[in-house]
C-alpha cells in the first residue's frame, strides 16, 4: 500500500477536500494538468477516471466534467426562466465557464463575464473547452477585474446578475457582503434578479443565517433553493434567487427541454426547504 | 504524516468507502466500537467527530447519527402519509432502527420487524439507543428471519411494507429481486404500498432501472423519489413507492411537524425527477 499523500517532491495520488475537520470526499488523481499559484489562489486541474477533470481553487472541488450540469444548470436556468426575456446578463466569477455555457443557450444580447482572475480563465480555455466556445460567442465580453469594483463602477444595468463565487473565504469573499448585493441591487434592470450560490445547506448555515439576515434587508423577493452537486460537500447545495419584482415560484416559460438536471418539476422542487433550514434561517 | 490504513494489527485511523473505483468519502475515526463478522457480514461502528457513531455493514456506510434523519425520514414518512390511516406495518432490513423510530411516531398498531441478522440487532441496541426505545415499544415485533422466507410463510397482511434494505450485494441482494416484490405484494392489504430505499440515482441507475422494469410489472403506481443523505454516495438516495390503490402524490394528511428533513413540500418535491434520470429508466 503507498501512502496517499500531496507532495511537490511526489507525484500527486489523491485529492482529499475537508468537509468537516473529520469527513470529506476523496478523488484519486490519474494525472495531473495543472498545478500553480495566481496571485489570488493555487489553482488545480486533476485528471480523475471517474469525475474526468476536476478544477480545485485553494484545494477546494470548483467544478468536474461529469457533474458540472448540476450546478451550473440550477444556477443558471430558474433564473432565466423566472425572468420574461432577460438579454443582458452579468456573471461574476465562474472562470470555469459553465455558468455561461448555460445562459448562452439562450437567445440573450449580451452577456458581460467579470472575473478577478485572468490565470483561472487561462486554465479553463485549455481544459474545460466549452469556455473557449463561450469566449468565441461575440455576446461575450470579458472583463478582467474585482467584481465590487466593477459593479461600483459600471454605468451598465443587467437583467440577471449571476454570483458564481467560489467559498466566502479567499478571493470571494467580498462577493458575500452587504455591500456586494447593493452594488448589484444598484445594476438591476425591471423583472430583474439576482442569484448566487450560497453554499452548503447542511456545513454552510450560519453563513446562509447570515446571508439571509442582509438579503431580507434589501430585497423583497428571497428564495434559497436547492440542488444535488455530488462532488460538493454533503451533495446538496444552495442558491438564492433575490428580486424586488419578480418571484421564481412564477415561472414565467417552459424550461429548455435538453437538459441533464433541470425542467419544470425541478425547478418548483427546489425551492422546497426542508424544515430543519426553515427554522435556521428564520 | 502517518498513512491512513486499515489493518488489524494498526489502530484505525480513518474509514473510506468508494463511491466509484477512484472516488469516495472518507470519516477520521476517533475511536473503535464495535469490529466483528456475523454469518452474515461484516459488522462496524466508528465514532467520528462530524457524523457521531457511523454503522458499517461489509464497509459500507449504513447510518451515522449526524445524518440519519435524511435517510429515515424519506424512507418512512411519504408512505405514512399516504397511507390513509396504516396500523399494521412490515420493516424488513433497517436492523439499526431508524426505520422503526420514524414508524412509531404514529398511532400504528403492529409493527413486525424482520431483520436476518440478530448481531446488527445487538450492536444497534448498544450503540443506537433510539433501537431499544423501539424494541421496548408492545407495538413492536421483532422476528430474527430471511425477508423473502418471512413473506413466503406468513399469513399476515400489512398497510405499509418498507424494505430498508442495505446494498443490492450481500445478504441483501435477494430483496431486489423480482420474487421477493411478488410476495411482498401478496401480503398488502386493501390502499396499501411497499416503500423501498433502491440506491443512488448517480452510481446504481443501472440496477434503478432494472428493478423499475420489474416494478412496472407488479405495480400500478411505480413512483421512484429522490433525498439528499450527506453521508451516502454521491449525497442523494432514490427510494421507490410501489402500490396498486394509493398514488403518493395525493397526499391523504399533513405530515408531522416535528420532523426535521420531511414535510409537504419536500414530499411533493422528492417525486420531481430530473431528466437525466427520466430518460433513463423510461
Amino acid at each position: 500500500m503507498t501512502c496517499p499523500k500531496k507532495d511537490k517532491d511526489m507525484e500527486v495520488k489523491e485529492i482529499r477536500e475537508h468537509h468537516t475537520p473529520s469527513a470529506g470526499i476523496f478523488f484519486t488523481v490519474d494525472s495531473v494538468l495543472y498545478s500553480k499559484r495566481s496571485p489570488y489562489q493555487k489553482i488545480e486541474v486533476f485528471e480523475n477516471e471517474s469525475f474526468g477533470k476536476i478544477l480545485l481553487l485553494d484545494d477546494l472541488v470548483q467544478t468536474t466534467e461529469k457533474d458540472e450540469f448540476f450546478y451550473h444548470e440550477m444556477l443558471v436556468h430558474p433564473g432565466c426562466v423566472t425572468h420574461p426575456s432577460p438579454k443582458d446578463i452579468l456573471v461574476i466569477g465562474g472562470g470555469d465557464g459553465g455558468a455561461l455555457k448555460e445562459i448562452l443557450r439562450y437567445p440573450v444580447e449580451t452577456v458581460c463575464h467579470v472575473e478577478i482572475d485572468s490565470q483561472v480563465i487561462e486554465v479553463g480555455k485549455e481544459h474545460f473547452p466549452w469556455l473557449s466556445t463561450c469566449l468565441e460567442d461575440e455576446r461575450v465580453e470579458l472583463i478582467i477585474s474585482d467584481g465590487l469594483e466593477f459593479l461600483k463602477e459600471t454605468g451598465r444595468t443587467f437583467d440577471i446578475i449571476f454570483v458564481d463565487s467560489s467559498e466566502p473565504v479567499g478571493p470571494s469573499a467580498v462577493l458575500h457582503r452587504k455591500e456586494f448585493y447593493m452594488s448589484a441591487k444598484a445594476r438591476l434592470n425591471a423583472d430583474s434578479a439576482v442569484v448566487a450560490q450560497i453554499g452548503s445547506p447542511l456545513y454552510h448555515l450560519d453563513f446562509i443565517k447570515e446571508c439571509s439576515v442582509t438579503f431580507k434587508e434589501l430585497f423583497k423577493f428571497v428564495r434559497f433553493y436547492m440542488g444535488p452537486v455530488p462532488s460538493y460537500p454533503g451533495g446538496s447545495w444552495c442558491y438564492v434567487f433575490l428580486s424586488d419584482s419578480v418571484d421564481p415560484l412564477t415561472l414565467n416559460r417552459n424550461p429548455l427541454s435538453d437538459l441533464k438536471y433541470y425542467n419544470q418539476e425541478i425547478h418548483r422542487a427546489a425551492f422546497a426547504l426542508p424544515p430543519f433550514i426553515k427554522e435556521y434561517i428564520q
